[in-house]
């Protein structure tokens, strides 16, 4: 399971866990601004009992390139139009591409024949390695990349449960399941004490569909228009 | 350029810089039990006058599974029928996707075009992340993966220019290309003085390149039938 820490990850997390799968949990310290997210991942993976908990650190910030990482404002306040316009500069590179292959490496190991990843191609923000098609290219090239692959030993399946739903279905599947979102972190720009902004597009996209599943959003937000929406 | 350090990726880089390119190199220090190929790397981007070095830091020893991270013995003085016989336990799960992820990502913040990757199937371990069909499904998936891609605006090629040679024609082609390569490090077991042992599979490719191509292979060996061979 790659996990963020977010609703997302969370929710594929419960997923997996009702389908009686042994959980692993991998999360990466890579750069990012804001370390809530790991802290975040950490309380989900103790909340659901996972087997183990990793967290790969390394620094992309050597690189640089997006506003995650790097000293760059993050979008505030992006009208929905603004939001369907391209990929934002909260895109860091080939992430996803990075977080899989450390999956797939920790998975040959341990003989886990399922990745779980928590990508969203509808209610999401335009990031290109959250497509069907680039997990299905992924997938190809996982299938010749590993030695237990190659040998027949092992098929390792990525899945991607949410990959079709909207926020609202994946927020109403989490409640479903019994998880708890107070535990969870999307905010791209969180204050000092977590909290959220309420403004970014991480934070608009888990309103919107808080909102829409008629459900409370049990996180704290910094400002009156963040909690209000 | 991924940049390990060995005979491999040194020539890569040699044929790289002979047809113009400027050089970005990238080197890993994942977990490997020997560092000796992180100055090796150091040493031969310095001699290339690179643009820029990186050294990226993570630690697969999380993960284990390989002879080059963990405590397992490394084989020595395996004949040619052992070394073609499946793949070794010096296989480090996913290494070539990991190391090409990060080169991806760095590729598309510099807005580079062209990796290249030292990369050999023929006389090399039998690694199923060095065989043309592994690169080639790397390659459409990092088709798909980045924002610049996906928008248009670059398109990344992954150069292997090593892949159909012998270790025979790469140090030939390096020689000719004037590599020194007592830069250079291939040892899987290294001394703690950085001699090699002579007698890993990585050691013995690398003789046997040497002797048919009937040059001097001028690093230390730290036993006489190393360097008798």
């Amino acid at each position: 399971m790659l996990l963020s820490g977010g609703i997302d990850s969370t929710t594929t997390l419960a997923l997996a866990a009702r389908q009686g799968f042994e959980l692993y949990a991998l999360t990466f310290r890579y750069g990012q601004r804001h370390e809530a997210e790991v802290a975040a991942a950490a309380r989900v993976a103790q909340a659901f009992r996972v087997a183990r908990h990793e967290i790969v650190a390394f620094n992309l910030r050597l690189f640089g390139g997006s506003a995650l990482t790097d000293d760059l404002a993050v979008p505030k306040d992006q009208t929905p139009a603004e939001l369907a316009r391209g990929i934002p500069v909260t895109y860091v590179p080939a992430r996803n591409t990075i977080f899989l292959a450390f999956a797939l490496a920790w998975a040959e190991v341990l003989g886990a024949e399922d990745i779980f990843l928590g990508v969203n191609a509808l209610d999401y923000s335009g990031y290109p390695d959250c497509r069907p098609e680039y997990i299905a290219a992924f997938q190809a090239m996982a299938d010749l990349a590993t030695k237990a692959g190659v040998e027949g030993r092992q098929h390792i399946r990525i899945h991607t449960p949410l990959i079709a739903l909207t926020k609202r279905e994946i927020i109403e599947t989490g409640l479903s399941l019994g998880v708890d979102y107070s535990q969870t972190v999307s905010c791209y720009d969180p204050a000092a004490d977590d909290t959220a902004c309420g403004r970014c597009d991480a934070c608009l996209l888990r309103l919107k569909g808080f909102a829409e599943a008629r459900a409370r959003d049990p996180i704290r937000y910094r400002d009156a228009a963040g909690v209000s929406r």
